[in-house]
């Protein structure tokens, strides 16, 4: 039975923490087989990164589920020699160190084309592997701060605000997955293998929606709207009894429905919110006011079914408790359960992308470091004698 | 020569805004031939959103760049008969209508797999074709609400926050294109096609990062947090004298580094800071209350430089004129010119994705409605008598 659309392709990954391990989760959720390597005997960052039970790190097991993992010491003779070794098999090599790291070990672009012409490089970075600013640390808030997206996040009246999740890491390595997608589909016809980068400043930079045309077609410098839609009104959050709801009204139509459902017929008359500009010009402080005193007497429990019964799109501000535990995720399968050896029976999100015909699964926990050294090697070729030399040698 | 990796791939187009069509970009960006089907006379919603100029929407100009433009009522027979045509020719179909839309006009997957086996049918929706949530309305927000991102983002004493862009289009309009080049490569094998679908809640929930964990292994629903990071300290933004600066230390030496770059040689063993355990537990009131301090001495441009010579990773908050303006941006060709009939010389986003052996670009202008009806009728095959049928049929 196929593991997965990508059942058959090998990736070797030597990616820490997120963006990399985010690409080849993607990879390896719909069969690839990834094979993660890490420094030996202490692994990389995130196995040290909270939560943590049994010594064992939540944040590493979400991430790198499905994929196995190797140690391997790339300054070693032998390490080197395995490594090589690897990528004769290998159809994709990912790396996310700073720019000039594999150059250093020996094993640059140049030397990679000629050895492996089949191969498909993936390198993620900050700001990539040239410009001016290639040489930069970066750390997904700084990608964020300087691709763009922090300064029109948050509301007008504060500071410039970071999205909570770091969304650069998520983006480079979802854009990195599909560029060795397509890299893979031109070998096909080509038999060539290439290199390709993303940079974390570029896809932040790249998911900026109409804020770049708003500038370089009408001249004007997007900035913090909060929560509410600058240009459609009603169509902001509000403060109910017991908490935040959002409401989007973008029609005359669902106007009108919306007084019917506040019990105020006689506003969809009103001529000052008759159309969308006229609500948008007298949205602050008319509208809102009114809108904030109604919502007000209302849980959110009752907004949104009042809403759904009217088919006016409206939403709770779910917090991860919610959306965890809610009979949707769960029918979406977006949470699953894995058994893992030392953290147990841990629930992680699900795959996203849904292939009907091949679909992706969570077949198996994250590698405990180490945990397939032998058997990839055996897979090399490699006897019980070459692993007692390969150990004497710190190759592992 | 070669468009790119995907030359010779045929997207066929039905979809309207954000998700699909950002979707259809990256394809388009690196060559395949995405034809965008619009509703006669009036084609799709994002043709009227600003900025607007000459009649004409900058942003319906960048993010259908590379593809050509067809008018199709598939509400008529001749409208219907052109389409199957069209499928019989086509790698992908990718539309983002509510569920069942296109079950109603008569191409469901049933119909669909029988007739197109080799098709690659993908599907973008708010809440999914199943779950109980399928039928729900979805904007960007109430995917963003209701995936749990907002819940995070934004400071612990102000209300939850939105991120600026619509970053559930354009993660669920990613994914559809990795999940596209995914059953592409499985039909490489099979030769079969599948349906695929991407939802915009799911996609967000699949970016929460160690949210996840955090709450199904530790029990902690995770809050806001603002733009500090609550393991690492200093690893914050900061109030310079004319505007924010972001500021990461993540490692001891580092900090020992960052004492000297501040003229405080002797924080570095003051033993209230000495390992980042001891930062993070005094860093309110007293550390944050010495950085900003420092930070307020200095400018934006005297931190930069100060941050960039100790090679301390540091960033301003670049607005969209800053990094629109900046070298590295020119240097990454992240901002790019093309020549548009109606509104001129025109910059937008570039190619995020970048493949060195097969580059992808921006090679032509979004299309004018219809402007390809004709050439697209002509490749399908049909005469000019033909085409004066279509049109008196209403099918376009």
């Amino acid at each position: 039975m196929t593991k997965g659309a990508l059942d058959g392709i090998k990736v070797v990954d030597m990616t820490h923490v997120y963006n990399g391990p985010f690409c080849t989760m993607h990879l390896a959720d719909h069969g690839a087989d990834v094979i993660k390597i890490e420094p030996p005997g202490r692994g990389e960052q995130s196995r040290y990164f909270p939560p943590l039970k049994n010594g064992e790190s939540g944040y590493y097991a979400f991430l790198n589920r499905n994929k196995k993992g190797m140690e391997l010491n790339l300054r070693s003779e032998k390490g080197k020699e395995i490594f090589a070794k690897l990528l004769e098999t290998a159809d994709v090599l990912v790396e996310n160190f700073r720019p000039g790291t594999l150059e250093r070990l020996g094993f640059g672009w140049d030397v990679l084309k000629e050895k492996y012409p089949r191969l498909v490089y993936a390198q993620a970075t900050g700001f990539g592997t040239y410009g001016p600013l290639a040489s930069r640390p970066a750390y997904d808030i700084i990608a964020q701060s300087m691709g763009g997206i922090v300064s029109i996040t948050g509301f007008p009246d504060a500071p410039p605000t970071k999205v909570g999740p770091s969304v650069a890491d998520t983006f480079t390595g979802t854009y990195m997955a599909l560029g060795i997608m397509m890299a893979l589909h031109s070998r096909s016809k080509t038999g060539k293998g290439q290199r390709i980068e993303v940079s974390m400043q570029d896809a932040i930079f790249s998911t900026l929606e109409n804020a770049i045309v708003t500038y370089t077609i009408d001249g004007k410098v997007p900035e913090r709207v909060g929560n509410a839609d600058p240009a459609i009104a009603p169509f902001d959050m509000y403060t109910c009894s017991d908490g935040y709801f959002f409401l989007g009204v973008g029609t005359d139509a669902l106007w009108s429905r919306l007084c019917d459902v506040m019990g105020q017929p006689g506003l969809a008359e009103d001529p000052r919110f008759a159309s969308n500009n006229d609500r948008v010009n007298n949205y602050i402080p008319e509208l809102k006011s009114i809108m904030d005193d109604w919502a007000a007497t209302k849980s959110v429990k009752e907004l949104e079914s009042l809403l759904e019964e009217a088919g006016i799109p409206g939403a709770p501000i779910l917090n991860v408790d919610d959306v965890v535990n809610h009979p949707h995720t769960a029918a979406r399968e977006m949470i699953v359960e894995v058994e893992h050896p030392k953290l147990g029976n841990i629930k992680i999100q699900g795959v996203p992308i849904k292939l009907h015909g091949t679909p992706g699964s969570v077949r198996t926990a994250a590698p405990l470091l180490g945990e397939h050294n032998e058997e990839i090697l055996k897979d090399l070729g490699y006897s019980d004698e070459d692993m007692k030399a390969f150990r004497d040698d710190g190759a592992f």
